[in-house]
Formats: C-alpha cells, structure tokens, sequence
C-alpha cells in the first residue's frame, strides 16, 4: 500500500459515493425494540397503485430484510475515516462483564500500534479494546443458557420477522402473503419468531450471534436454520494485487447488495491495518482465517508456525473486533494421507498449511490439541467459531469422500467442547459436490455436530465452468441450503480465475440472495414469498417501475429493460419488448382472467354448464380494461 | 426488413467470421459409423503434458459433445447464402416412402413464393418440398415400432457415447474415467448407448429424434431422459425489433455454446422468409410455434383463428423442415376458469391465445378438437410434437395448482392419441416452481404422459431476480434435469426485461449447459465426470490453458484470468491471483500428496505408527517438485 493520507481521503469519498447511493422508491425504516436505542432496520419498498378503467387500487409498501447498514440511510452522515456509529456499545457496558483494557494485549497489536512508519495507514480513531472481567463468559450463547434475553437477540427476532406480525393484521395484505407449505427437512421455523425462541436457539447451539464485544457498530444477525438463510462475501487482497481503499469498498458494496457477514480473507501487507478500517466501517459481522496473518508473520514457511505466534493473532484479531474465526482445527495428522488418492488433493489454505506443519512435525494439529485454550480466548470477546473445512473437495471426484467425512466427525468432537464453554459455533462445508451429493453433506453434519448451523462454500455441481462458478456454486448452494444449511457462502464469477472486481463481487451475492430466497421459499420461511408475490403482480399489471424497485437488483433490472425500451413512456406501457404491444400474453390473458373470475365458475361446473352467453359478453367487452398510453 | 440483398451478404459475412471462430486447441473429429455417409461430428481438446522434476506425462485428448456443426469444422466451406450441406437426404430417399412435390402445397407457402416483392429477402435455394407416400409414416417412432434401426438411430448411439468405450479400453483414461454413482430416479441408462438401445427408447415413446424428412441438414440429437439432458435455446424476432441476419447469426452462436436445439419464436413480419434462412442453416432441430404465425394471419385477433388456417400454416413450416411443432392442444375450455384465482393468470402467449379463442366462441379449442387430424400432417414429415404448457405457472404462487395439472393430465390422453400414429411426443412444462415443488413436477408428467420426455422451461424458482432469471431458472433446471426431465428451455439475463442479445444468449446457454451437465452427474450419465474429472486434473497441475479449454467457455475462462493476470508466462505459473506465488494451497498441497501418497498409509495405520522419519525426508524435500517459470 502505497497510498499518502490525502490520496486515501479523497479515494474514499469518491467511493462512498458510487456505492451508497439510495435505492429507488425505498425508504429506511426502523423498528422500535422493547429500550430507545433498539431500533431495527428494514428498507421499505413504496409501491405504484394499480389503475383499471373503472377504478384505482392502492399497493401496499414491501418491507425487506437490509443489511446495508447506515450507508443508505439518507438521514445518516457516512465518513468512513470515522467509522459507523457504535450502536451496541451501551448494551455491552451495561452487562457489567467487561473492563476496557489499558491497550492492545498482543505483542503484534502493540508493535503494530507503536510503529511510526504505518500512521498514513493506521484508521485515526482506533477504541481501545474491551475484554471479559477475569473468569467471566461474554458470549451471547453464555447468556443465551442462562436465560438472558440480550438486546441483540431482540434485535435479530424483529429484523427475522420484517414486520410479517403487522401485515397479518392488515387486510391489504392478505392476499400477498398466500404461500406454499414448505418442506423443512426436519427444522422446525416458528409462524413467528421471538427474542424468546432466538434464545432458545443460541441456547441450544443451532444458532449463533456472531458479535464480538469489540465490534459494537454491528448490526446483529442470526444464522441458523430456523433463520433465514444467509449469504457470506469474502474479500481480502493478496501479495499480488488490491489495497485498503478497494477493500473497505467492497466491504460498503457487499453489504449494499445483501451481504450478511463478510469475510477478510487477506493474505498481502497490512492486514492488521486493512482489517481495523474494514471492522470499523462494517456494519456486519466480520470473519477472518487468523492461520493467513500468522503465516504471514513466519514468512509464509507452514513449518514454522506457532502455538504461541497463532495464540498471540488471535488476541490481536479478537481485540480489533473479529466476530469470527474460521479455524481449522479438524485437519488431524492421520487424515492427512487419506487426501493422497484425490484428484485435487487439499484445495483449503488453511487446511495445506496445518497438514504441511502436521506433516512437517510429526505432529498432531496444534489448533487440535489447544482447542481448549482457543476457547478460552474465544469466550472473553465473544468471537464465534467458523470450524473450518481443511480437508473439504476441490472436485466432483472428491466429493464426500472418508477424508472429508473424517473431519467433519472431529469437527462434531470440537463442537462438543466449545459448548463445554459456551462459545458459539457455525461448521464450514464443501466446496464441489455432485447434486446427488448435497444432501448427505447436510444430513451428516447435522448428525455429527449436533445441529451446529452449517456454513458452506457453494457447493459447486461441476468443475467444467470457470468464469461461471457464481452460477455452477449457486446451483449447489440453492439445494443445500433448503436442506438446512444455515450460510452460505459466495462464490463469485473469477473463482478459480482471478481475484474480483466489484461488478463480479455483485453478480456473486445477486446470485447467492436467490439462492438464499430460494432455500427459505422451499423451506417455507413465514413470509418469504411476500416479496415474490408483490413483485408478480406488479409484472402482471405491467408496474415495470414496481417490478424493478421488488426486484433483488433494482438497477440491473431498469438497465436491461431499458436496453430494449428506453424511452420513459414505456415504463407505463401494458407491453414488453419480448412479445411487443399486440401480442402480449399479459395483456391477453387479463381479458380472460376477468371474464372466468366473475363466473366463479370451477372446472366442473365449467363441463356441465354453457357458457354461450357469458362468452358473447367478454367479447363485446374487449380490451377496454386497458389504460393507453 | 428494410436490408437489401447486398447488405445482408456483407453482413452475414461479418457474422460468419465472428461466431465461427474455432476453439483453442480443439480439432474437430469424426467417429465413421457402418455406412461411409454416417460421420458423427465431436470435438477433441488436446491437452498440454505434465511436468514434474524428474518425469512428463502425457494426458490424453479428452472428446466432448460438439452441437456446434459445420460451423466449428476449418475443413467446411460455410456459406449461409447457400446453406449446410444435406446429410441425411440419402437416408431419407433409400427409405422409398416418400416423394418430391411440385412445390409448397400449403396456400400460404405458396403465395410467398409466389410475391416478387419478397424477392430481396428470400433464401436462394430453396429445396422443394418432401412428403410421405400416401398412406405411408415417415416417423422414427414408425420404424422403430417395426424394429428399424435407421441411420438418424446410430448416428445419436454413437454421438450420445462420446467415444467411451474406446476410452474405456485406453489405460491413460483409466484414472480420469473414476465416477460417482448417480441417483436417477428410476431412469435406466444403460452402460452404453447402442443404436438398439435408441431404437427401443424411440419405440416405446421415451425418448424421440426430432428429424423432419425437409431438414435433411441436422445432425440428428435424441431427447430422452436415458440420455444426457439437452438444451433449447430461443431466438424470434418480434414487431418491435431484430431481423433475418440477426436470427441467422444467433443459431450459429447458439450452436456454438451448445444450444442442441433452437425454437424460432419469431412474431414480426416475415417470419416465413426468416424461417427458411434459419433452417436451412441449422445443424440442430427447429421448433416453432405454429399458432404464432397464424395469429399473424388474421392481424392477431385470437378470436377469428381458424382450424383451416391453422392447418395451412402446420403444412406450411412441415414442408420448410420444422422439426417440431409447440401446440397448445391442452388448453381446454373447462380449464380456463381455473386460472381466475392466479396471482399471474395465463402467462403463456400460446396458452393465453387459445383460452382467448375459446372463450370467444365458447367452444372447445380446436386443436384438441383436431388432433387426431394434426397427427396425420405430422407423421407425413416426422415432425414431432412439443404439446405446450398453456397454462404454466407464471410466478411461484401458482406452481403446481389445478389449472397447470388439469392440462397435464390432457396432455396425456394427447400422448396416446399421438403414439397411435406413431407420432413423436415430449410435453412442455413449467415455468415459476419453488424448489420443492420441483419434483412433484416430473413424477406427476412421467405418470400421467406415459414418461413421455419432458421438456421445461427452467423452472424459476423465484420470482424476485428479474436480470437474473438465468440463475433463478438455472438452479430450477438442474433440479428438474437431475428428476428425469430430458430437455431443459433456456432462460436469458433479459427474461421478463427484453429480447435478448447475442451475449445474453451466450449467458443463458453456458448457465443451461451447466444446469444439463450437473443433472447428468447426479444421475451418473456414464463418461460425464471425465470432463470435469480432466479439468480437475489441469487445474490442480497449473495447466491453465487445459483448464480454459477444456471448460464451457474458454474464452471467457481465459479473458477473466487475464484481467488479473495478463502476461503469457502466468499461463504455466505455478499459482493464480487468488492468493500469489507464496500462498497457494495447491502447491502446498502437492508437496503433502506426494508425500503421503508414498507412505500408502490409511487412517487407522497413520494412527498407530509413527511417522517422524518420513517427516523429517518430506521435509528436506521442500518445494523442489515444482517447475519454476
């Protein structure tokens, strides 16, 4: 990075420009929570009336699930040399449990925080970090187990329920939430979910809170699969390309077009300052691969890890504000050579670097054997653990294969010790796997991990499509989401290929909010298909501008229909150019609908009946439902 | 049309050379059949050997599925004035069941012919028409029944195998031929495709050639679901844009990325004129939809179609080649009323036609009332039917209601009335299904039709992407491949939006071709994992230009990585742009496999034995397999 401050500044501006800008006849709402600073909130998407010849009927706004954070709140100053409000932090105080520290803990935050070199680097605002009182627990599952119900598990029961209570009691939108039943697989979604039933699901480990007590500008968010499915972003530079700028960019960006957590996975210089602007800016949770610094910290030389070096990053990570750790702690010595036979033997980071060391020493996986000591760190800031898939497939071929499966069984095993402390656990999943093949990959990690939620990477159906995977991982994660995993994770079109650029970082979470929304329809997540519902009958009343503004992608949506038809005039029109204004099934089938609805008629009566004079009276009627423009 | 005879020469031209550019390190290869006029195109990819420091291997070409034509083969002279030489018409003749006519003898064909003002846009050579002898069914279900195995039979056997059994007795491929088992749902797909095989599935009505005896320049395809799932694409042009050269240059394209079939849902003017210029350069079969032109014919007032216009215009397309016809035979009075209740009605434009015509006149629509008629055009050419689905669900809340079912239902009684001529069937389906309505979709079409092949078009499986429904309908399409649907209807980025252009068709094809391909893993189509297993391969040795070239699209493929990574040494680098030279799991990963492949150690071994020894060696051993660039 060699960006002067000035530079940064102005790049900065200039990119929070670009990508905050507000989305079309949308408005930000919050929902007020049980205490004044609980304010959930939502984007509410204002809708066109609907006209007929002989009357005017009104369409009630859409409320959506946002997780774009302040950014596009109009009302809200964005400086991201200050970083985000921090809302949480009274509800953190007020708990009682935490002192703020003198300073950084860690030998690397300290250094890093006394070097003079980094200060046109460093974000000018950095908290000091809190941390647990001496023997206390601050993880929202501790709380969760003993009853608590926290602010934050207020927060995520209302921004679930996207007001679904309030427009049960409105007739206007009775018909907008007809639904089909879903079919769950065995998750059990409440018609509404409570602050009380969050809890019980932190409580029981099948949900996590990931929320560090050192990031108090978060949003909270739950994922679990009685949840909402969720959709994950990666971003990170590398020794080869990006800089700050771009990744606190990418970070405002993810989170606009529906990112719920992102992920830092950088691997080049300055990760440690790269990391404060991102956590600082961020109103999701934020993970990291903590084994990437620390590698980084040996030179990149896997045999020269740690137990101390890996120890000491994640108290630098956790104090910054990581809300979670994937950790790959599953990646055992003796499943090492059950990899020698596969076609693309290890494709994790992580998962090569601990089996390299592994191999290197002669010695079990230190993130194994100090699994305990890891939870201890964990439990002080709350950071949740993401068990990480070392061993997961790079390919059809090694899809489910026993040293997958092995892991996965340790990983269970780790589970059972976190909650031994209380601290919150997601398990990471594959990467390729056949579509025949999903389902099992639920169905063990539920078994083997005790219902921990599920976190997967796609999976990807075939490896025959780079600059395609967004499409071939969207597939896969579709399905295995509607089985019951509770995240998942982008892939975007360059996987495989190349490092992405922000238009490849919005088609890769465009295509995951579908797979997203397609799991919680089949699942029937209690008024998910609401959104489905507005935006169909707004396409079949030829609301384009409607149909745009439901749409996951309001702009893209405008851009390409505009391709066609430019002109504003068409944004009324009762026509597409797909089948131009004389040959619209729309607008035929409008007449048709018309006439059968007020017969009332169904098929049988339909077969008995003549309807010789109810046909010579739509006819006569002709299009003249129709408003012209 | 407003281009005159020369600009369109110049441009076809034009877009000759830009959709028929060959693919990277690809030969185009013919497999000979038992008689010297049966060649059986495919595509090789070549690949690049294996270097390691004390060894190369050679890997072997890998033969892949090719429905690009002529078009991809630098030995053809293409000339779209004159169009594709005609394979199959000697196959047709030595049949001796039918003969040449004077000339169209439909009215309309011969009123084009005969109008000097379509001079300008008319294809120069055109063939004169083909028709069964009297009394005589020129069907491949009508030889098949009779136990005939014709050369379009063999000539799909030997396609649908790719070569396997060569590779099957070829050790290099040994390796790369490892596979999953599939799931297919009781499909019964047999360990190799013969010409008898095919003859039985035509036969029994599962699975149909469409091969009208006037395109005798296809190479003949079969859909069925005990083959690998096909792709349609659609091109038309429409009143409000597009023209003759336009839809010329999208077949070639569609071709090219692996459309296996195409409709032309042309509804502008000349679409008769266009039609021939379309078929008689198409190497893969041509839908229509017959309604659509004789909409035309009456200025698109549904209400004064005719059966005898219709008739004309099913006799008009049969005598150019159309290789199957879409008729919505099963939109039936009584069903019309069904449809009241949708959130989006009718949403098929043939549906929404025939339900408009019916109510008008209050009678049942005449293409049920006729179809034992329509049979007997239809098996005077062999074209086949593609009885369409009128009454799909237009959006996810109408999925799988009675109004969509009740016309399935008839399609199955249509079914047998069509195999009692011995005429070729597969039914249309949806449409906007959520993902666990999906199923029930197949099992209730394969019951109720007979396993009739299926043929859908996505299903969305949400309704909130327009600008994506190539995703949204690709992730539906996998599914419902992998269920048992034999072809899959494409859905481009414009769906909803606009008419799609050429790289917008490219987009929808390369997501179909991912969604076929998925569905023939998961059901264990045999020989599909090589490709995917080979890519593999390449990818994990960083042969990058086997990875491109032997993925759906290399170009693509290619111009991502080189956005990051643009100089030609990258392309035998040793790491990508997603984590650098110093940070690639691959690479650390060989350095465990080699390792651990040598020990042949197995899990419970790995736990009992030490392995200090062979620790300390991997050690020493660093990096050095590695070719540096």
């Amino acid at each position: 990075m060699s960006a002067i401050p000035e530079d940064f500044i102005r790049r900065t501006a200039q990119v929070s420009n670009a990508v905050t800008r507000p989305f079309p006849n949308s408005r930000k709402v919050f929902v007020q929570g049980t205490r004044p600073d609980l304010r959930v909130p939502m984007r509410e998407v204002i809708q066109q009336p609907t006209h007929t010849s002989t009357a005017t009927e009104d369409n009630p706004a859409i409320t959506i699930y946002d997780t774009s954070g302040p950014y596009t709140d109009p009302s809200a100053e964005i400086d991201l040399l200050r970083g985000l409000p921090a809302v949480r932090t009274a509800w953190i105080k007020e708990r009682g449990d935490t002192s703020v520290l003198d300073g950084p803990t860690s030998d690397y935050g300290r250094s890093r925080a006394a070097d003079p070199a980094l200060a046109a680097l460093r974000f000018a605002h950095i908290r000091v970090p809190r941390r647990a009182l001496s023997g206390r627990n601050v993880t929202q599952m501790h709380y969760a187990r003993r009853g608590i119900v926290t602010p934050e598990m207020e927060f995520v029961a209302i921004r679930e329920n996207c007001r679904l209570a309030e427009m049960r009691a409105d007739p206007r939108y009775t018909r907008l939430l007809r639904s089909h039943a879903g079919e769950a697989f065995g998750a059990r979604i409440p018609d509404e979910i409570t602050p009380e039933f969050v809890r019980a699901e932190v409580a029981a480990g099948r949900a996590i809170i990931p929320a560090n007590i050192n990031h108090p500008e978060l949003e909270p968010m739950i994922i679990g699969r009685n949840f909402r499915v969720k959709v994950n972003t990666n971003i990170g530079n590398s020794a080869v390309t990006s800089s700050i700028e771009e990744e606190v960019e990418k970070l405002v960006w993810s989170a606009r077009w529906g990112g719920d957590t992102l992920m830092d996975l950088s691997t080049g210089r300055n990760i440690h300052e790269t990391r404060e602007w991102i956590l600082r800016n961020s109103p999701v949770p934020i993970g990291t691969v903590p084994i990437y610094q620390t590698l980084e910290k040996v030179d990149g030389k896997a045999e020269e890890l740690t137990w101390e070096l890996f120890r000491d990053t994640l108290i630098e990570q956790a104090e910054q504000g990581v809300d979670y750790f994937t950790i790959h702690a599953g990646v055992r010595l003796p499943y090492v050579p059950l990899t020698a036979d596969r076609v693309t033997g290890i494709v994790s980071r992580g998962g090569s670097i601990m089996a390299k060391w592994c191999l290197a020493h002669h010695r079990e996986n230190f993130l194994y054997t100090r699994f305990a000591e890891i939870c201890e760190i964990m439990k002080a800031y709350d950071v949740s653990f993401s068990l990480g898939d070392g061993l997961r497939p790079g390919c059809i071929a090694d899809a489910n294969d026993r040293a997958q499966f092995a892991e996965l069984e340790t990983l269970g095993e780790l589970t059972r010790i976190a909650w031994e402390h209380d601290v919150q656990v997601m398990i990471e999943g594959p990467g390729h796997v056949p579509l025949h093949k999903v389902k099992e990959n639920v169905d063990k990690e539920l078994a083997d991990c005790y219902e921990a939620p599920f976190y997967t990477l796609g999976p990807l159906v075939t490896d025959i499509a780079p600059a395609y995977d967004h499409i071939t991982s969207g597939i896969g994660a579709a399905n295995i989401g509607w089985y019951g995993t509770a995240m998942l994770c982008y892939v975007t079109p360059k996987e495989h290929l190349g490092l992405p650029n922000r238009e490849d970082v919005r088609d890769g979470i465009i295509t995951y909010r579908i797979a997203a929304h397609a799991a919680d329809l089949a699942k029937g997540f209690p008024g998910a298909q609401l959104r489905d519902n507005a935006l169909s009958k707004a396409r079949f009343e030829f609301r384009w501008e409607d149909q745009f503004n439901l749409s996951l992608d309001p702009e893209r949506a405008r851009e390409y229909h505009d391709q066609t038809l430019p002109k504003e005039a068409h944004k009324v029109a009762h026509f597409c150019s797909m089948c131009g204004p004389n040959f619209c099934s729309m607008k035929i089938t409008q007449d048709v609908r018309d006439y059968a609805a007020r017969q009332g008629l169904d098929e049988h009566e339909a077969l008995e009946r003549g309807m010789q004079e109810k046909a010579s009276e739509f006819v006569a009627k002709g299009g003249a439902l129709y408003r012209e423009i």
